[in-house]
């Protein structure tokens, strides 16, 4: 039996750092436009539109250029709540020379996070095993948010915040695939097994071949670090273990890349394709 | 009837702004670790393994650290040449700050550039249309040489250089797939027409779902940049404009994630599956 997952921490992240104590905790590099204390930084035009067009997106704080200003209003018909017009470089200093802003700055509320036992029984969701860049992490959420995925399952820990730069990678995706935050991820797992969903483990050392496994849904892909592949205790937890054959001299993709291969495979498999 | 290519002058890297001139010249950031004058830099674990197996890449300065050296004579079984032991800080300090070098840098002649008649007939390669991210073009080289595609097609306006950023970004991959840099890529794709290659373009207003093009070898897929998508006259020398069909709310992928997609989907789809 799976232990329940943790509840997110009132007025934190959900891919904040949780308050579980004890372990290494990893090195976490502070990409520029992210803040303490829970608040979301979006920048950027995909971001900052698709938060607007979000009704579950609370906005504390908008900051915005003329220019950018205008023509967030003509592509959104009127903006609520008014932006404050600032210049480019008041915006660049709040994130850093190197954050390509357009012009566009939020910081709002997180959004609330989805439970284990509210996914629908049709779900396609993805799992990811302390992947820990930000920009890859991004980078897969804007592309679940292309193939359907209902949401990404994660630990507190081990995980880059759902702001900055990942929110800046994930060009409006966070607003359409929530992040459900576990506080153990084999735990997760086993609960999403009693549920009924097929545990599909992603790993260069996998059983079967992605293009040989059934998939049905309710469906949990589960994709582990660059390198270091799965944990032992996800990887035991999953239904099937698949590998990824490529017939190339590299034998192993970038993350975010290899997510949007399976993503693809399997969601042209699931609808008969 | 296409121009034919232009070679690549001498001593500089392939993807070096040419030296066409006239026109805006795009804003190019310095990413750290681009030097000028043709010299590809290289670090980090993976491109340096690499770099060091591939018996064309000509080494001009080895620098590593202690612990790394030995990893590394471990892992290759001799280190010719040998590497002047340096302190981390060493190499951070020539690659600025950010870069995750792992105790390793190599700067080293830039590969040969292959020409479009010296191609296989049964070649697959991959047509760049002003992709500028180096990360972004790093990780497609990457995904490239797993995928066994032949040559990567660019201009050598517009481009990121083969170094530095993009070099770490393809963990390795600059070594098995080539730039094969044309002065101009309409003309490229003529004279890829003219020998007998099937050009598909990938575009969101394509005229074909990517799943009911018929492929076949000699096969060069053409890639447009996020936002701009293919240029005119890319876009009208291909044989099939072809899309790709997405279930979800974001209807555009990152490129590097959208040039897995496609290479996954084709690959399979040459290879019988």
């Amino acid at each position: 039996m799976g232990k329940p997952p943790s509840k997110r921490p009132g007025g934190r992240g959900p891919w904040r750092p949780g308050q579980a104590s004890g372990g290494r905790r990893p090195p976490r590099r502070g990409p520029p436009g992210e803040l303490p204390g829970g608040v979301a930084v979006l920048y950027g035009w995909h971001p900052v539109v698709e938060a607007l067009r979000n009704g579950s997106r609370q906005v504390r704080r908008f900051l915005a250029t003329e220019n950018s200003a205008r023509r967030l209003e003509a592509e959104l018909g009127g903006l609520d709540p008014a932006p404050q017009i600032v210049r480019p470089d008041e915006i660049s200093r709040l994130l850093g020379p190197d954050a390509v802003h357009q012009g566009l700055f939020i910081e709002a509320e997180p959004l609330e996070s989805p439970e284990l036992d509210t996914l629908s029984d049709e779900a396609l969701v993805l799992v990811l095993d302390q992947i820990t860049d930000p920009h890859n992490v991004g980078a897969i959420v804007r592309t679940a948010a292309a193939f359907g995925v209902e949401a990404i399952v994660t630990t507190a820990r081990h995980s880059p915040a759902a702001t900055g730069v990942l929110a800046k990678s994930a060009s409006g995706g966070l607003e359409h695939v929530p992040f459900l935050v576990v506080r153990n991820l084999a735990d997760a797992l086993e609960q999403l097994g009693e549920r009924g969903f097929l545990r599909v483990g992603l790993d260069s050392e996998g059983d079967e071949e992605l293009g040989g496994v059934a998939v049905r849904r309710p469906l949990a892909l589960v994709l582990g670090a660059e390198g270091k592949g799965l944990r032992q205790r996800s990887r035991a937890t999953c239904d099937v273990v698949a590998r990824l054959d490529m017939p190339g001299a590299i034998k192993s993709l970038n993350v975010s890349n290899a997510a949007a291969v399976v993503l693809y495979a399997v969601t042209r498999r699931l609808a008969g394709a």
